[in-house]
C-alpha cells in the first residue's frame, strides 16, 4: 500500500498531495463513509496520467472525486478491499479556451459549475446546466454522471451539452478528444461512452462545452393545478403555445412546501393555503417577446380550461428568484427532515399521473409515510422521496427502507421507467441495475469494462459489482 | 460456406432469402464491388438474432445493409476473405408506436427516411433529419452512420434525434433499449456506442425517435455573398437575429451551379450571372412570425454591412422548393461529372474561410482541377470535391487521387478538423482513421471491438482494419 505512495511521491510535486480530510470521505446524505490511502490533486492532465499509470502498475484502486455532491455514493469507496487513491480534480479549474462566436468553452474538469456560468455570462452566453449543487459540483463529476437538472426540457442532459472531452484512460493513456467540431464521424463515440460511466472507464480531465445565446428576456410563474393530470395538460398547452421558449417546467407537491414551513430554509410562500400541486414554469424568450405576457396568456387559457385555479407571475427578477428559491430549497428541507428512502425515477411523461396515483397504494402495504414528490415534469423525472410521519425520525424506519425502495422501483420498472433518471448508479443502485437492467446491455457493459480496465482499478464497485 | 446457408434455411422462412442482385453489391459512386454468400432479409428482430447467432457459430461475416446509399463503402465487403452474409433490414419497416404527445416514434430499422417524415407529418410533427438520399436511406443505416444532413445546425446529428434503440449484438443477443425516456442514467450509454459504429458492434433493429413540433411558418432565401468570410459574418448576423429559428444555412460555390448548367439535372438558376458564393438560408418560425419578413430584415442589415450583394427571398413554398432543388441537385450533378476525389470534412466554424483559401493552394502543387465546394456552413462541414477540368474525365487523374486526398486531409487535420464529418469511415477511410485518429481512442476502439465481437464477424474491415 505504501509502495503506491512512495511511487507517487517520487513522480509528483508535493502540492499534489492533500490531507485526507473528512470532506473526501463523506457524501451529502451521510450514507457512506469512504476510505483512502491518499488524496491526490494533480495540476495537469499529464499528472493525472502519472497517477493512473502508477495505480495501474500496482493494481491500486482509483476513485475520481469532483465536488463530492453525488447522491448515489459514486465518489466513495466502502469496499472491504484495498484502500483507494482518491483523485481529486480540484486543482484543474482552468478555462483553456472560450470562443464566443463558435459558442464553445474548453474548461478543465475541476471547474465549478457556477464558475462556468459566470465565464459564459461575461460573453452574454449561457451554459444551461443548472442544478441545486451548482455552487460546489464540478464539471468532471457532472459529466461523469451525465447530470440533469432543471433545464433539460430545453437544452438536454449534460451529455447533450458537450462537444468533446479529454480523458485519462485506465492504462494512463490520454485521450485527446476536445475537438469543438459539430460534426465528426470518425469512429466510436468515446465521449458518450465516458460521459455517464461514473469514472469506471477513465477520468474526464477537460471538456469542450456548448454555449447558448442568453435569452433576451426571462420570466417565471407558479401555477396551482388541481392534480397531476392537469399539470400534464398544462405542460402540453405550454409546449403548444411557447415551444422551445420553455426553459423549465417543474412540479411541486404540497409536502415540499410543508417541509419548508416546518424546518426551513426560510422561504416566502406565494400562496396562503399551500396548494396540493404547483407548477413552476420558467421561460427564456427572444428579443421583442415578453415572458410575462406569454405566461399571462397561458394562465388565461389554462384557467378557462379549468387546468389552473390560482397563480403568480413574477413581475421582476427578484420575484422570479423568490419563486425559484421555493423549488431550490426543497432538497435542503428534505435533508433536515431526513428521508427514509429517496428515489430519482423517470417514466414516460404521459404516465406521470398514473405513477403518482399508484405509488402511494404500493407504499400503503408497507406502512404510513409522508411523501415528498417533486421534480422535472417536463422530462418525466420525479424525485419521489419517502419520509417519516411528523415527529418521528427516519432511523426508526430503517427496517422498511429496502421494502419501500423495492416497491417504488418495481412500479417504475413495470411502467417502462428508469430507477435512476439523473443521479446515476454509483454504489447505491448496483443491485437495482442488476435486477432491472437489460441482460444484453449488462453483458456488454461488463465486456467493455473488462476491455478498457482489465484490472478493475477505476472506481471499483461503482455501476458494476467488482469481480470477487 | 454452404454450412451457414443450410443452417439459415433450417431456421428461417423462405421469404427471408433474397436473390443476390447487383443492388446489394454496388454503391452510389461505383468504387466498390461487393460479394455475398447470401442476402437475408429478416422480418423480425428475433429473426435477425437467429441470423447473427448462426453467423457467430460458424464465424461467417455479416454485413448489415440499409438503403445502400452510404458513400464510404460501409455496406459492401470487398475483403479477400470469406464471402459475407448480407443482412438487409428492408422487410423490417413497421411503425411500432407513435406518441404525438410525448413526441416520440418507434420505427424499425428498415423504414425509409421519407416514410418516417410522412408518419410524423400526419401528426403535425417533424422528424428533422433531412438529406439528399432520404427517398432510399433507411433509419438503421442512418443511425449506424450517425447521418448529418442540412438541419444539423438546428436539431443536431442523427444521434441527437434518438432516445433509444433496439439492437442485436454480435453474439445474437437482443439489446432492448427502446425506452423513450428523456432521462435514464442506468449504466453505459450503449445507444451512443452503437450509433455511429457502422454495424461493426451490432445491428440496430429499431429506434425511438424524437419528433419536434412542425414550425408554423417556413421560408427560404438565397443570398449572394462576395466571399466565404462574408458568408460566415452573415451566419453570425442571422444567428444573432433569428437564433434557433434557423433550420439550415448552406454554402454553395459557383462550380456547383456551373455543373448543374453543364450536365443537369435541369434546375432553375435564380441569378443571371452564377455567383461565386451563395448562402441558402432556411427558417422555421413559430405562430405569428413571418420568415419572409425575417429574411428581408436580415438581407437589409447584411446589405448595409456590405455582406450581401444580391438575393432572392422565396415568396411561396414552390419558390422555396426551387431554391432547395439547386442545393439538392448538386450531388447528382457531381456524379454525372465524376469526381476524382470527394472529401466530407469539417473544421471549427470560424476557420472555414481559411480552409477554403488554403485548400486550392495545397492542390495546386498536384495539378489543375475544378473544385466544387459546398455544404453545411452552419456546422463547419463542407463537401470539398475535386473534379477533372472540363472535357476530361476522372479516370485519367487516377494516379493523382491519393495525393489529392492526402493534401486535403493533411490540411484539415492540421486545422483541428475531421476527415469524416458526416459520412463515416466505412472502408474508404480506414487508413485515414489510422493516420489521423487519436492513438488512445484507436486503442480503446479496438479493445471495445474485440470485447463485443471477439470473432470479428460484424462488418469486418469497416471502421477498423480486420485482424490479419
Amino acid at each position: 500500500m505504501n509502495d503506491i505512495l512512495t511511487e507517487l511521491r517520487a513522480q509528483l510535486p508535493q502540492a499534489a498531495f492533500r490531507d485526507v480530510t473528512p470532506s473526501y470521505l463523506e457524501e451529502p446524505r451521510g450514507r457512506w463513509q469512504g476510505q483512502a490511502v491518499a488524496v491526490i490533486a494533480p495540476a495537469t492532465t499529464q499528472e493525472v496520467s502519472v497517477v493512473i499509470a502508477a495505480c495501474a502498475q500496482s493494481g491500486t484502486p482509483v476513485i475520481p472525486f469532483g465536488g463530492g455532491t453525488g447522491l448515489v455514493g459514486g465518489q466513495l469507496s466502502d469496499e472491504g478491499g484495498a484502500a483507494p487513491v482518491i483523485l481529486s480534480l480540484e486543482r484543474m479549474r482552468a478555462l483553456r479556451d472560450l470562443d464566443p462566436i463558435g459558442g464553445t468553452m474548453v474548461v478543465e474538469a475541476g471547474a465549478i459549475l457556477e464558475e462556468v456560468h459566470s465565464r459564459a455570462a461575461a460573453h452574454d452566453l449561457i451554459f444551461p446546466l443548472t442544478l441545486a449543487s451548482q455552487g460546489s459540483a464540478r464539471i468532471g463529476g457532472l459529466l461523469a454522471t451525465n447530470a440533469g437538472g432543471v433545464n433539460v426540457i430545453r437544452y438536454g442532459n449534460a451529455r447533450d451539452l458537450v462537444l468533446g472531452i479529454e480523458a485519462v484512460l485506465p492504462d494512463g493513456s490520454i485521450y485527446h478528444g476536445l475537438s469543438p467540431l459539430r460534426k465528426d464521424n470518425t469512429g466510436y463515440d468515446l465521449r458518450h461512452l465516458l460521459i455517464g460511466s461514473e469514472g469506471t472507464l477513465g477520468v474526464i480531465t477537460a471538456a469542450s462545452l456548448r454555449l447558448f445565446p442568453k435569452p433576451a428576456a426571462i420570466g417565471a410563474a407558479m401555477m396551482v393545478v388541481p392534480n397531476p393530470e392537469a399539470a400534464l395538460a398544462l405542460l402540453r398547452m405550454a409546449k403548444a403555445r411557447i415551444g422551445e421558449g420553455i426553459s423549465a417546467f417543474e412540479l411541486i407537491g404540497k409536502t415540499g412546501l410543508d417541509f419548508l414551513d416546518e424546518v426551513g430554509p426560510e422561504t416566502r410562500q406565494p400562496f396562503e393555503d399551500r396548494p396540493d400541486w404547483t407548477c413552476l414554469i420558467d421561460l427564456g424568450l427572444g428579443e421583442g417577446h415578453s415572458p410575462e405576457d406569454a405566461l399571462e396568456a397561458l394562465f388565461g387559457e389554462a384557467f378557462e380550461a379549468d387546468l389552473v385555479h390560482d397563480g403568480v407571475i413574477a413581475q421582476s427578477q427578484a420575484q422570479r428568484q423568490e419563486l425559484w428559491n421555493l423549488r431550490e430549497n426543497i432538497p435542503a428541507a428534505n435533508r433536515l427532515i431526513g428521508a427514509i428512502s429517496s428515489h430519482d425515477i423517470s417514466v414516460p411523461i404521459a404516465r406521470i399521473p398514473e405513477f403518482i396515483a399508484r405509488a402511494p397504494e404500493a407504499l400503503a402495504q408497507i406502512g404510513q409515510f409522508r411523501i415528498n414528490c417533486f421534480g422535472h415534469l417536463g422530462d418525466g423525472n420525479l424525485h419521489y422521496n419517502v419520509f417519516p410521519l411528523q415527529g418521528e425520525t427516519a432511523s426508526i424506519y430503517q427496517d422498511k427502507r429496502s421494502a419501500i425502495k423495492r416497491a417504488i422501483h418495481d412500479l417504475v420498472h413495470s411502467m417502462g421507467g428508469s430507477v435512476s433518471a439523473e443521479h446515476g448508479i454509483g454504489r447505491l443502485k448496483v443491485d437495482d441495475l442488476e435486477r432491472y437492467g437489460d441482460p444484453a446491455k449488462l453483458a456488454a457493459m461488463r465486456a467493455i469494462k473488462t476491455a478498457l480496465d482489465p484490472q478493475g482499478i477505476m472506481n471499483p464497485g461503482a455501476v458494476l459489482r467488482s469481480a470477487p
